[in-house]
């Protein structure tokens, strides 16, 4: 589709209407009177219009029958009415020569069912035959902190460089309610559902040339032009990383898919290929998303992929080689000048100065632990930085201790001193409440200052790898024209 | 090695001697004075010995110069001293014609140091030549519940149908802690660390005979004599399952291991080939050993590896097939017939009676859950059904609510009325504490009950089909021979 400036006016309205709100609503409910109370808590500053057929007032607004007859130019329109009554809904909006319409409503081919496979063909004629820039249907529809517009749930109004196009609405509401632990704040979100007329690719379009989103998350089911999604993913991932998670690459998760968003998810072959060919960052769940965007958020590009791990606990470092390497990522030995310092302060007995280091009463001195990260980080032979500290032995250390620990490692993460990337895992060692909430509490404050920090080694070594791969795959493809 | 029945008296002695305790040492210290402290606290109701060159009385027991100066036989001597003294101790030992010894100490070729490997030599020699029935060094030794003794942490009185052997005594340590959070409870627990004389093999030609040990769980670094295992696991597995974590399979691990109990740790090749050859179960954590006993302990044989997913939201819904599909499950469309007995209560738009079947509004009538499940369940192109409720829509649903489908469903799971496995999972959807809190707590509570339930879909899905394997597999050795 040719792009027109006056989709802008979609994810930065002045005038909204919301067609589909019951006479009777109370505020906040599940459909049109919950994007009402949204928009109320947000803060929204524009004007906004309610429709109903038959009602003269809702809720304390004025109601009007149509959208043809509201006074002013609609910028976007939100549909919650029953499935079948959208088609005239449709035409209405055509009539008021309204441009951006956000059809919320579901019912349509993916319920499996003959009639809503016909209203769906029929929605998606007048959609076209008008001209409407249309967002769903079955979606949350835009969220735009800086607009003060968003989804059914009350969202942050904090506003950031991240911005998503999920397929559904469910994951966009899980990543902007948890994205915040994670660090991450929005740009624009777009919850796009079946995709009738705008799909993916427009919106990767949009988000590519908007000059406030720095990096671009996509959860796809399927997708109508995947050439055109190639070519505007490899054009875009060099400037803009494109994390993207696939869903329904197999084949019972394919058949989910039709039955979510009736997407026809094509072959895994295709999307495999669209992967090596763009250099898109592969993730396969919501966490793994969070989890990847903050790494690219907060860390710089890392020279190689050999990782240092500041651990502890003999078992723990043999899990924690394992599950660097499982990831890709290589752990080296250190070098032999550096094992001969680090054996001036670690004992060698049930402890390890090679990597990972195994340095278990160190956490009892945070000056042994700054020598330590030190000595790793100026090694030649390492990228990059874990620090996977046991809470555990840091609270038993004494009171101010694990606050002096914690200051050093994010201080280091922050600074980067060495410039190699260094990170942070919180793992539940020993599963209980109190170092559960520690930990939690931990990643959220970190997180919140730029640290890059996880729940788990693997993720945190998934995400390195990641950020290697992406930063090296790009390399490779400058060279090349597709 | 020839198995002794004297080995017996390791296991339940009723003599017990620690060396390597100081006369200053206070009750629970990180040696000597941790075992006792142990033994005490566990009740055991037999004999300590303490030993100390030059102390005539330690916490306010008597104390004796030597293993060879106390006045009755020993059934198991513990020794903690500093690496250097062990050749002594263990000649004392000898002269005292004791043959069961845990050494504890760590110091040996695991250092990496020509010191500590000359002195690892000597020990196996001593202990060779003395007929010594050693278990360790670097290792925690022994966990009986039935005859109250164990590691350095106080574990679990309470004993149980599995055992296990582990080289490392941070994973046992933590396998002990938090087994009993799966509802795991152990009848037999081996840490053996370095393992000089007693291997892994030695342990499980014991355990395979044992008639209290119901299944096998094992987290190997290394071992010597890779054919005896292979034959070894073969021959027992069929009877009580096997469940191996080998660590060091990459080649960091690999590194790491050698650094920890000094393993030389093979090829992955050689160990590929074992799995495929014994049948032995895969596990890869500390966290999947935990989860795949529990099944193998809650669950019997499916007949297939079709599953029913019983969860909520189309998200999630491409998001279980695809975890499902992954770890190797089948997640097939219900047949014709159910899907329409489905929507006779399932509102078709927005949710999906295919499979995952998507049933948000049914936690709201406990009853339209139960409908649900017994449709799945006799659909004969099912074989296996993951319960997984959104704990939040559960909460919402009322008070009491949340109760009866816990109920309903662990009943389910317990009654298995249909010959078909039937698992829990309540994964953290919006990761609130309330909601962290609520799932751990229904977890552990449930599992102690004997229904299998985990914290995440892909944990569930992978025991599941690790089951399923075990199963097919044992099947298929079965017709063969060696």
């Amino acid at each position: 589709m040719v792009w027109e400036p006056a989709f802008e006016s979609a994810f930065h309205p002045r005038v909204v209407a919301i067609v589909g709100i019951s006479a009777k609503a109370k505020l906040g409910g599940p459909g049109g009177s919950g994007f009402l109370n949204t928009y109320q808590e947000l803060g929204f500053a524009g004007k906004i219009y309610l429709v109903n057929a038959t009602a003269t007032e809702i809720l304390g607004y004025q109601a009007y029958p149509s959208v043809s007859s509201i006074p002013e130019p609609v910028d976007l329109v939100i549909i919650t009415t029953p499935a079948r009554a959208v088609p005239d809904v449709l035409e209405d909006c055509i009539a008021a020569n309204t441009r951006n319409v956000h059809l919320f409503t579901a019912g349509f081919e993916e319920t499996g069912e003959e009639e809503g496979q016909e209203l769906g063909k029929r929605v998606q004629e007048i959609a076209r035959r008008g001209g409407l820039r249309m967002i769903g249907p079955n979606c949350m529809g835009l969220y735009v902190p800086e607009s003060r517009i968003g989804y059914l749930h009350i969202p942050p109004t904090k506003s950031g460089p991240a911005s998503f196009i999920f397929q559904s609405g469910g994951h966009s509401d899980w990543f902007i309610s948890h994205g915040q632990d994670y660090g991450i704040y929005f740009n624009k979100g777009i919850s796009f559902g079946n995709g009738y007329v705008l799909d993916s690719t427009d919106f990767l379009e949009y988000l590519s040339a908007d000059p406030e989103t720095k990096i671009i998350c996509m959860y796809l089911e399927g997708v109508r032009e995947g050439k055109r999604l190639m070519k505007l993913i490899r054009e875009t991932n060099p400037r803009k990383p494109v994390i993207l998670w696939k869903g329904g690459l197999t084949a019972a998760g394919s058949r989910a898919a039709a039955s979510h968003t009736g997407s026809l998810v094509g072959q895994t072959a295709i999307w495999q290929a669209l992967f090596a060919q763009t250099g898109a960052v592969p993730v396969s769940s919501l966490e793994e998303m969070a989890e990847t965007t903050m790494s690219f958020l907060c860390l710089k590009p890392s020279r190689g992929k050999r990782v240092a791990v500041l651990g502890m606990g003999g078992g723990i470092s043999v899990y924690a080689a394992d599950a660097c390497g499982r990831e890709g990522l290589e752990v080296p030995a250190l070098s032999k000048s550096t094992q001969d310092k680090l054996k001036e302060f670690i004992p060698s007995a049930g402890s390890s100065t090679k990597n990972p280091i195994d340095c278990g009463s160190v956490f009892f001195d945070v000056s042994l632990m700054q020598r330590e990260a030190e000595l790793a980080a100026t090694d030649p032979s390492i990228d990059m930085l874990i620090f996977m500290p046991h809470l555990n032995l840091a609270r038993k250390a004494g009171p101010g201790q694990l606050d002096k620990l914690v200051g050093y490692m994010s201080d280091f993460a922050l600074k980067n001193p060495y410039d190699k990337p260094a990170v942070i895992v919180f793992h539940s060692f020993i599963n209980e409440a109190w170092e559960n909430e520690l930990s939690a509490k931990l990643r959220i404050e970190l997180s919140r200052k730029g640290v890059a920090v996880y729940s788990s080694l693997a993720g945190a070594a998934r995400s390195l790898f990641r950020l290697y791969e992406y930063h090296r795959i790009q390399k490779e493809l400058a060279g090349h024209v597709i």
